[in-house]
């Protein structure tokens, strides 16, 4: 059994040395366990190459243990230091307009640069060596949020002769290359390795399985960088590794990074991210303004859980407002409190509020943190110490198992990227209203990657799985849900033989696909339409429901299921609900805002809504939460 | 008299050579006569420099004209394979931003490169000298859509020289090139040829005579280009050549192209060019969602059919979804037929359906043909036999001559993407809404370009004709409309002296032009208003209507009119129809989405629209085509 | 005391010599006194490097003197020749994608160049030496609109360099340098000067400290550039300098450019504005779509008569449609002597028409003049004739002291573009607001620079200064009002200790600020709302305003008040006129689109609305101009 707990995140390096202790002192006051530091003091740490002070940070480690404080040790790879483009002038990733992103910010890094890995090796091995066995560090994160501001794709030249290179190794011929491609399309042949350029400044769209194994590769070269760096650390310490993945970042596979770590933790900023990058709709945005969309924490949650292994953190937890989105407004009171709770519901063990004390300088001035820059307590600082007593009283950070399974898959979101056929077809958008309609079912929920083992659950879905993975419908042991456009590629981005979806005794064809413009849905015959994505099914299979004009919409062989459109948010609640129900899963209408997760032990109500509502025998105020024991 | 036929586009290299003769089997099956390949075989003809292998070709050549079919070949020139870059390193294009154009797609090379074009002629001759006297070879295609994914302009090194040179054999001095342009206006003046640089990348607009002089010479590029290949063709052939053109690619003069060839072919994407191209409202776009609007395919057959002195084909034919829209529907049950029959009526002579079978691989894959990519019949394959049935029965593919004629011209287009002076204004949009007014009147149409012979026209149009030929309104011998903007520039792009239109016998001057934001339109007496465009008249003409404010509308001088704006659909249209009965024309009232068109001995009649109307005796459905006997 | 005269702005060298002297004869006969010449024509003036062409000029004093014009000379810095080019190949600008702003148009070079700088300096000590001592040039401008087009700016070698001097100069250290702009926070130290970049093409956003440094040295480099010249001229000449700045071009700061000078003019468009500038709503521009915004021109008459340190002038006056805006519509008959009339009331010795003749040549050949391109008389001739007649009887430019100051700073439009916070944010959006609802109460204002002598004014307001100086509050004896967002930053752009306002006697505190996407405006008690921006005080302040929600929205500590929140404009209006009536200023409402301006002798009355409204015992049509002797 792991408990809860809470944490924060600390830069001593920003701060006079002389109040540092008093900072430990007011972090074990508030009832915190954890502090992370260290993760972007590289230039502190080795101020020229090869001079390397450490003392400070041997003073830092020292003052919060003092305190009890558990640490957190970040590599400091994501702010390489100025001197570092000295060494390595050509280390920069450049972007799809052909220009180097330069120096001045952070993530200033191609991660395909041989030069740059050798330099983080290095840093980490010295790191690792004066920390790995020291009890006082009692968890690593490597770097900081992998592909942030869209730094996983990099068209630089060290990253041209990787592609290459990982070419060369997938197809191991130009002209199985050339086959796997469809290369013969346009004349668009190779004869050897070091043809193959990057997928971008083409005249027109290239082929979409080049811009696909160009994703895979880069997606790759994530995960080869975070190794490099778990490598060093396993033979140096034996405390867990972790690294801080971002909302909605999809441009590399968590799930193998994730293998080469121990524990999957995400930073989550539930109102920048409704602002910035959920697919919701201007009234969901204007309603969760102050609150973050109901689903978005519990989705990734879900999702890192399965990244995690099973263990989950959230090592960035947004307090207050923040400064980099679009709009920045303050959160509801009582959030900083909600937000912790459905992370600990969810099963995380720990939640680190980002960041102890706002920064009065460089560039994230107007994000809040636990204290003010004054060091007066900011709004967030009384609700985590509520939290800290109410973890306190129940501290039990188990997860209960889910009936339903939603599988999500990283080169989906890439292949869905390349060739999305229609403008508004988006893979991530279309889990998500998946995942938002069991939700409001009251549903508990796990997420898969697509070669997990699904046996076990009543209801496994898998909405436009690109690939379906040789033998997953064997696997299946309830009901389950395939399509739109779930088979619809063979792993080289081709159109199966004998047409999509491919599904074992399901006898059905995509005859073709219609994407709509928005105003132009293909209406049901049971009430709601299909928008965007329609398609047209021939076949022998049971029809269990219709489009108006009688084409088929919904499809059964046996317990497999295929959707073919992507039904809008009330169509989708009740073909999920009924499938629920013929799973022999039981079903509850939430009332908009309100929403649950069970543990094994307690049911909790999260109330994102504007209003009150009346919930578990009592009124559950906005940005209430509530638990019943099961 | 020349008959009416069928064809398809097929690419024997895409396939297994044991399946051509079961494909060649179902063309000629289908009805269909003719079939084009090569044209983007480049990579399987020459693998390798200097390597050719012809062979495969020559069995496909077999294999389909043993099953009867008579075959388009295509030069490939516009794929020039992966290591022509090896070559010629500088044969990209550039794009305005001053970035190469990248090896990937199609398309990527700049109409400049002098090593290219030797290329081409090589391959040219050497396909010529193979198949040139080979009667089963009945018709050349060179190369591919010219100008389409925007590349008829080029900002590279070797189209600036070429730039120099032909502005050295346009102006001889650069004095009279300062002249010419009025480089004295912002000390732009040039001492040498070699001074002048590409009018990209100024710190503001560029002087819009050195802007439009560098249109006129991309355009001048491209027949030179393809004159490259027609003169090797010309002394190796005597099968017509033609080349496929795009819809609504205005880039570059298509008349001065097709004085090169026999026969001008287009490519009709009704779905994908109301999309991404047609000048139409969210309502028009929200209608004929799945059948195209009703006039973009008719005025370009009526465009090339003058194009091609008369000679007229569709060489590509949507035949369901595309795959490069915004938004890719497919199209309604019938119009695969209604769109061929709308290309036949206006003196087409073969209708090409793209592609023969869907890709299931590379960039066209959700592009649909008359084959899936299961070899099952698509949709339009039925639809196809259907028409081939028809014109068996009606095989007669002659013109009418028009009584009312649209001068087009691509110097207009070019100069008021120059200088549009209002961000709205577009000469596409004005000639093509005078166009679909005419026909909505239901009149057949003749497109001229600006110096044919306009006499025994009835009513003849200049909307926006930026300089009116010397002579032209001499030789009009019925009724004229000119304006707005027509005459309103010399050939060197300033305003003439005595001002805009300087119309012979037309008494009337544009004291200044206003261009207007949507909901600011200036009201007409008359009712309607004019938008967009405004002009003030002065001067002692007759003004047949006036705005609301009292200012001239309309004027006349004789047959000659003069619009003083850009009127409203409305306002259009009852313009016109006056001006049709001034002309002795009788007009009709055509319901939304119906539309006809006359041959010698035939009245078509094509619903667009989404419900049925009563036409010819009968309820014509969607989709529906019908005719008359005249 | 200073006339009231008219001007126009001409070029001999776009003309026929032998018409010169009817242009010159016709000027005078419409009542103007002075013509400005020669910014455009160094290639005219030195064809080839040090080949001096100056006998065209001096013809052309002669004939404009001889019909008793006064001459404005301008240097041609703002159009060095094509063959300056040759000479220094990098004196271009680079724009932030890093690419060279090239020849073409104008304002091609950087201003940190030192070869251009030099030959800057050579041109104009030729012409101040030629013409310095000639009475006949009764004024010199330097340069043309410094900052059109985006210019301040630079990203060249020569920019990065010179920045990197200037940080030298600054900060001393590197070590100084990376404590005052807080590098530490991301590991951005420098350990040299050459080191740092220029904050462009970042990864993710730059510091704000560094990228306000960068704004200030764009700043400085503008002044330098002009004081090049200014230095030269002063030796040379006694005539005064003048620079004709633009409207709403806030790259550099005015005052530090005008202390140089002796006399502030700027460029007048007040259509062309109104569409591509003006913060106003789709509501204000579809009302003023002929009239221009009623309260830009006299913002920045206001403006720039404080840059000019009480002497103003119009540079270019618009006086029909011009080119360059999105949309290009007609002033409504009357604007041009209306906008002559509101500077000459807000103190204009000068108001020049730009141009004397429309061009029909090159980039502004849709930009009216006086006359046509046909010589023939453009509608704003008479008006500016009637405007003649009437200064003649009304000579009198002195300027009224104002009772209320508004301070306007350039380093807060820099501070908040770099950290807006918000994507709505705007500085000038926010003071053009403020200064919106004063001149809509009746009131006169001054605009102040933030280091100005406030004293003796009753009413000052200071929204939005980013930082207050030292010593302020002092200075101000009458009301004052700060906020929002005042005192919001150090000068080196961190949050002060202590937190914002930092307001002297005010017990407040900004604890933290949310901003808001349209629609989620938060309501205040007394009626209207807080938009944009919004911000939670704490304090023991006397609070005058709360919002709905009880959060202080108005503060006082004796004659200081801060505002939390940006009221929208009903609000902002309610808020101005108690604080007036506080300050005991008596207010009125004006209708809206009518506008007055005192003068010690006049109250002047303009109707910029689209009717006519009653006012000084007359009905005023819409752009109609009336006065009343006080």
């Amino acid at each position: 059994m792991t408990d809860r707990t809470l944490g924060t995140c600390y830069y001593p390096e920003h701060w006079p040395e002389k109040i540092w202790s008093e900072d430990a002192h007011r972090m074990a006051e508030a009832g915190l366990t954890w502090v992370r530091i260290g993760e972007f003091a590289w230039s502190r740490l080795e101020p020229e190459p090869g001079k390397l002070e450490f003392d400070w940070l041997d003073r830092a480690i020292g003052v919060l243990a003092d305190h009890g404080l558990k640490i957190i040790l970040g590599t400091p790879t994501a702010t390489p230091p100025r001197w570092m483009l000295d060494k390595h002038p050509d280390m920069l990733a450049f972007d799809a307009e052909g220009r180097p992103r330069g120096f001045g910010s952070r993530r200033h890094y191609c991660f395909s640069h041989q030069g740059y890995l050798t330099e983080c090796r290095r840093i980490t091995r010295l790191l690792g060596e004066r920390y790995g066995r020291d009890d006082r560090i009692a968890a690593w994160q490597t770097d900081n949020e992998y592909g942030c501001h869209d730094t996983t794709i990099s068209y630089s030249d060290a990253a041209r002769r990787a592609f290459q290179d990982w070419c060369a190794q997938r197809y191991q011929s130009p002209q199985a290359l050339n086959r796997a491609w469809g290369n013969v399309f346009w004349s668009m042949d190779y004869d050897s390795f070091d043809q193959i350029g990057l997928p971008n400044l083409t005249v027109t769209e290239v082929n979409p399985a080049h811009a696909l194994a160009f994703r895979r590769f880069s997606s790759d070269q994530v995960v080869l960088f975070n190794r490099a760096q778990t490598e060093i650390l396993r033979d140096l310490t034996d405390a867990p590794l972790i690294h801080n993945y971002m909302g909605v970042v999809l441009d590399f596979d968590h799930f193998h990074v994730g293998a080469d770590l121990d524990v999957a933790s995400w930073d989550s900023y539930p109102l920048g991210f409704l602002m910035d990058r959920t697919p919701a709709s201007d009234a969901e945005k204007a309603m969760f303004l102050r609150q973050g969309h109901p689903d978005l924490q519990a989705f990734h949650h879900d999702l890192y859980r399965a990244v995690g292994r099973g263990r989950l953190w959230v090592m960035e937890q947004q307090p207050g407002p923040v400064n980099w989105a679009p709009h920045n407004p303050a959160p509801l009171p009582g959030m900083a409190r909600l937000w912790a709770w459905e992370a600990f519901a969810h099963g995380a063990e720990t939640v680190c509020y980002f960041r102890w004390r706002q920064a009065p300088m460089a560039q994230e001035q107007y994000h809040a943190g636990l204290l003010r820059p004054d060091s007066a307590p900011a709004p967030a600082l009384a609700e985590a110490r509520q939290v800290a007593d109410e973890i306190a009283a129940m501290p039990d950070a188990e997860t209960a198992a889910a009936d339903v399974a939603l599988i999500f898959d990283y080169a989906s979101v890439w292949a869905w990227e390349v060739q999305p056929q229609g403008q508004d077809f988006s893979y991530f958008g279309l889990v998500f209203a998946v995942y938002k309609a069991l939700r409001g079912l009251g549903l508990d929920i796990d997420i898969l990657p697509p070669d997990a083992d699904p046996s076990g659950y009543k209801l496994v879905l898998a909405p436009g799985l690109a690939t379906v993975p040789e033998g997953l419908t064997d696997q299946i042991t309830g009901t389950a849900l395939f399509g739109p456009r779930s088979g619809a590629k063979t792993p080289e981005m081709s159109i199966p033989d004998g047409l999509p979806p491919g599904l074992p005794g399901l006898d059905a064809r995509v005859a073709y696909v219609e994407t709509l413009p928005q105003g132009a849905d293909r209406p049901l015959a049971r009430g709601g339409t299909f928008r965007t994505w329609v398609e047209e099914i021939e076949g022998d299979t049971e029809v269990l429901e219709t489009r108006s004009d009688g084409a088929p919409a919904l499809l059964r062989a046996g317990n497999l299921h295929y959707l073919a459109g992507w039904p809008d948010d009330a169509a989708m609640t009740r073909i999920l609900r009924d499938l629920c129900h013929a799973a022999g899963l039981s079903t509850e209408t939430l009332p908009e805002g309100l929403r649950s997760r069970r543990t094994p032990t307690h049911r909790f109500w999260f109330n994102y809504g504007p209003a009150p509502v009346e919930v578990a025998g009592q009124t559950l105020p906005p940005a209430g939460v509530t638990w019943e024991t099961l």
